[in-house]
């Protein structure tokens, strides 16, 4: 299913279409849509030809360097510092891009009756040239919405699939479990267990896989009691790290799928006077500053949130270009941060 | 003096003027201006001479909840989980005033070479309707474009007194101070150290005062070694805290002028392997979602980042009505928030 927001964007061929088809460069046939003088009559005219030939249609100039633009930030709540990284990132693209940022916190949490869509509807009324959806989950009624608008839209890091279609910039989520669970398997731990999120997103599940892979690749059998789903919350997790603790054989490291879930396990293990790296090592994943707080600061997989952000408004303005994206999910690196709250396991380290 | 932005506003008579001159209250006399019918006629003839009489010119209405106007918002940067919270306060009351929320980094921090005031005319060429600034110093240049152009501005935390006339909130940073100190008094310590942010700083010589006055009302002797001046940041604050474990005679506790600092404050106990509160009773000020993830938890001053941003937005609001400020530094309280990283000094303490 392509849905209709994109099938908008698509429609028309797209200057690389042209190009191809006159057998010139991208810049060359944008010259010759822009009036530029610096082409040969005979490009020139291999160019109009394909341009006619195709009906291709040229966009309404989007003049960034005069008056600047708004595009839209909507972000979930602006209580974290997940928040505060992606505006970051939104920001200084969109600064470089000659763009302004409009940001509103909602609305997929509702404060005082606040309908789902009226943050929406306000950014139509004013005009917004392009928004930029940081919400974790999209109802029906917003993709609805969005389909139904003719302004282009990209989303960052959603929480599960998008329709086919729907442009969409995330984390290498499974990369980055892979990397938490090598480096543990490196320290010489083979009972590693995993705290992941909600059950159903993307990127928990995604974290979830990278372990699995990394464990299989190194011969390390898999149990099904060290993989235990909280709700991406400080609360639960600690739970689940009470539950792991009580295991008859408990694991000597944790991949905690998020550093706020990180501190949880933290707040668990110092209950029961454990000590992190020497009695448990533990892994988490985000790296949001909180994390260098962490005692000891703690070992994480560092998602590059900020720069999500920023590939995210680039794609925006491409479309907002009339351009067509190569893809419709991309995919940052993410990296292995090591701190202080990994170690060799007990049983491996020499005695003093 | 009276700076011209403040005295544009002030140009005119307010509706308290016109509704002290017809004697009147201000909702009275705003019902005649806005051509209400529930008004005597006596009523109406007072207030519409003393209109006329005072030269009143009825400013445009700003009609929020049609087309939502922009305001904006100038942070130095957003790196921070403070401007995280001063962004979320803004955007909440922003969103109550039926108002949408630009937001931009800088101009202080200089990206790429952008110039100082680049973005200011930006806002200007869009047509803001208002700007709250939430740098922590603004260059003679920033307070001559603010006053040059008919946008009303609100200062949001502003690290120097600002002109006369100009509109500002922060926290009550003397009675933070205070409270820390008596907090460290009350558990029984004497020997109470201060490491202070910037020294030219509004809230760092309050935050200073209020544990000077708190020592002298507790009939402590100040002692100049222990108040010492570190740069707001991590690092020097980790040295002056080691200047002041090098005394003859250390502190048994450290009142540290952010939660930033205290960061630093706990490497340099880590260091020493002193351990908090046993060995060294700390308490932060700001109470920043990283004060939590301390270990131990942070005892800090709550500085109320979001109230102050709505109480910043709700004044612009104000301002942008014409309406005439009724004072032009408005502080909202700190509070003590108790967690763990302060307990009875080591010498009051009962031997195990």
């Amino acid at each position: 299913m392509v849905r209709a927001g994109s099938a908008r964007v698509a429609a028309g061929p797209t200057l690389a279409v042209v190009a191809r088809e006159a057998g010139v460069s991208v810049p060359t046939a944008s010259k010759v849509v822009n009036g530029r003088e610096d082409v040969a009559p005979e490009t020139r005219r291999r160019v109009t030809e394909a341009l006619d030939r195709l009906g291709y249609v040229r966009r309404p100039r989007f003049e960034a360097a005069k008056t600047p633009g708004l595009v839209d930030l909507v972000v979930p709540s602006l209580e974290s510092s997940r928040s505060g990284a992606v505006l970051r990132g939104v920001e200084a693209a969109a600064y470089e891009a000659g763009l302004e940022v409009v940001v509103s916190a909602g609305p997929t949490r509702t404060r005082g009756g606040r309908p789902e869509c009226d943050r929406l509807d306000k950014l139509t009324a004013r005009g917004s040239s392009g928004v930029l959806v940081n919400l974790a989950e999209l109802s029906a009624s917003q993709y609805a919405w969005l389909d139904h608008h003719p302004i282009p839209y990209v989303l960052i890091d959603p929480a599960h699939e998008p329709p086919a279609g729907v442009v969409s910039v995330g984390a290498a989520n499974r990369q980055g479990g892979v990397s938490a669970t090598e480096h543990l398997l490196g320290l010489g731990h083979e009972r590693i267990a995993v705290i992941a999120g909600h059950r159903r997103t993307m990127c928990s599940g995604a974290r979830v896989a990278g372990y699995r892979s990394a464990l299989a690749s190194a011969g390390v059998r898999h149990r099904a009691e060290y993989v235990r789903q909280a709700g991406c919350d400080e609360t639960t997790a600690r739970l689940r790290m009470r539950e792991l603790l009580d295991l008859p054989e408990p694991p000597t490291a944790v991949f905690v799928c998020s550093d706020r879930m990180a501190l949880g396990v933290y707040a668990a293990l110092a209950e029961r006077e454990l000590r992190v790296p020497d009695d448990m090592s533990v892994v988490g994943f985000d790296d949001l500053p909180e994390a260098r707080w962490g005692a000891p600061a703690l070992t994480t997989v560092r998602q590059p949130l900020a720069e999500m952000a920023a590939t995210a408004l680039r794609l925006l303005v491409r479309r907002m270009h009339g351009e067509r994206p190569e893809g419709t999910r991309t995919e940052l690196s993410t990296r292995l941060v090591h701190r202080a709250s990994t170690a060799v396991p007990p049983a491996l380290r020499p005695t003093a």
